[in-house]
């Protein structure tokens, strides 16, 4: 384990795909392992990019990670996919583009699957994010799929958001109001060399001038043509030099309590259908329940008295 | 309190809304309502419908609704939306069409928001499913957006799935083989009045000769012509007699653990939220973690033991 962790600490590739594994399978070094990795983190910048499916983020991820390996800087990448069947297809397509990396020593991409069962950002990839910080990236880049929870979620992970949208998003744009609105630091419209881009800009900017949101920016950049994409690298700088670091840093430990709290929950979860599934009570109770004799919310009442039993 | 399970089981509409609001806000008498009706329940044919955004799902379901009132048959429709602001917009816009039904008292529709922080159909969705069975309607039909888990959990409520595809959907249709294949009984390839729809109906078929599962079926209909509903309630009726039902009701034996175990979770994770937030403890663990002198997985650990503690 040991080695695990000093083969990452020294930028090892093997050792991150390793050490990456072992937190997806939770497996019996996980933990040791983000023990030794965790006081070594804190050094990358965390960009997390998110927005509607097909507003090509891939291939902005892609040519914005040119630009920095330009500038030296070394790059890690981070595709969150949702478990979905129907959206995985055309993402797994996406990747495919990244190959365009594969030989630079100096860029790294996993992809790993936000496990539908938690809702959002998994636990999984929360730790696959410190395990590239600890491994000495300058730039990770974690990149989701602007559907529920896990786009909403980046903010918790990210110093920086850049929300990507595309002209003749139609309705998407309407409802970026609503949700992504927020937690954009950035708004990229990429696929600009497309007719539209211009109008999507004005109205985000009516929709920034209207929240008073005055260090939120819109940028139109094209994947396609590079269009733009030195100017976003730049904007990210800005901003990680910008006043808004402290107020990162307070939110930061709110993120990390709202964490804490999660991951306990989880385990509290995984103990209670485990210890659930070996009572015979437990049988007994959701048998009951089949028969109408006891109902759903009356049942859970007994089964959570239970599990407080078992602890004693 | 009792007026109101009263009202419900009479089938009053305004009783119905006020007790699936109760159900929503988790409310106080939301408990004592649940046990008063849920021995009601059990009688109505749940019906649950999904499938990708924009394949016209609520436009079917209006259709069905019809087709059923001709019948004399009284349904109700519970719209469950993904919390995610992206496709709410959109899906509020079907809503809209729904107002065929509303001077018809046979015709209940509600729309509830998955909660996100669930993941998945949530707890109150399925409480309000319970609601409207107690409340004697013959069908309630339950329609979810086919993104995330929500779409596959419809099938851990449902007596019966029926999954909306359209033609042109493209990759879209690639990807029922990963995980809408198994939880349709029923795939009813919408708007297929467009060209394009036998060709969807051909894939699907191969797919399915390919799994043999013999009891799918696919079907051609239109909501916007009117094409194959009249069938697919036929096919509808045919699976609900059909030899299936014992198979369902071992499912629904699972289906209720599986759903106990998540409540309980659930009333685990409110508790441990409310007790780690008033304990200066935990400000502690998580500034040590944002200090890195204690890592995430690690302080967990700590926690789950303190809230073991608790409850001795």
């Amino acid at each position: 384990l040991k080695t695990l962790a000093s083969g990452v600490l020294k930028g090892d590739r093997v050792s991150i795909s390793k050490a990456i594994s072992s937190i997806e399978d939770r497996d019996e070094n996980s933990r040791d392992l983000m023990s030794e990795l965790y006081p070594r983190t804190g050094r990358a910048l965390i960009v997390g990019i998110t927005g509607p499916p097909g507003t090509g983020k891939s291939s902005l991820v892609n040519e914005l990670a040119k630009v920095y390996r330009s500038k030296g800087k070394t790059v890690a990448i981070l595709a969150v996919d949702p478990s979905s069947p129907i959206s995985g297809g055309a993402i797994l397509g996406d990747r495919v583009r990244m190959l365009d990396h594969s030989l630079d020593s100096g860029v790294y991409i996993r992809s790993m699957a936000s496990r539908g069962d938690e809702g959002g950002l998994s636990r999984a990839a929360r730790n696959a994010i410190r395990v590239l910080d600890a491994a000495g990236y300058d730039i990770v880049i974690v990149e989701t799929v602007g559907i529920g929870q896990a786009e909403v979620e980046i903010v918790s992970v990210a110093d920086l958001v850049i929300v990507v949208l595309m002209p003749e998003l139609g309705d998407e744009v309407q409802a970026v109001k609503a949700g992504l609105m927020e937690i954009a630091d950035i708004f990229a419209v990429n696929k600009s060399d497309l007719p539209g881009a211009d109008k999507v800009i004005y109205n985000l900017h009516s929709i920034l001038n209207s929240h008073d949101s005055s260090s939120q920016v819109a940028l139109k950049v094209s994947a396609k043509t590079g269009m733009g994409i030195e100017e976003l690298a730049n904007k990210i700088d800005e901003f990680q030099k910008g006043e808004k670091t402290e107020l990162r840093g307070k939110r930061k430990m709110k993120n990390l309590a709202d964490e804490l709290v999660r991951n306990v929950a989880l385990n509290l979860f995984e103990n209670a259908e485990a210890r659930l599934k070996n009572d015979p009570q437990f049988k007994e109770i959701v048998a009951k329940v089949g028969e109408r004799k006891l109902d759903p919310e009356s049942a859970t009442d007994l089964l959570v008295e239970r599990l407080v039993d078992y602890s004693k």
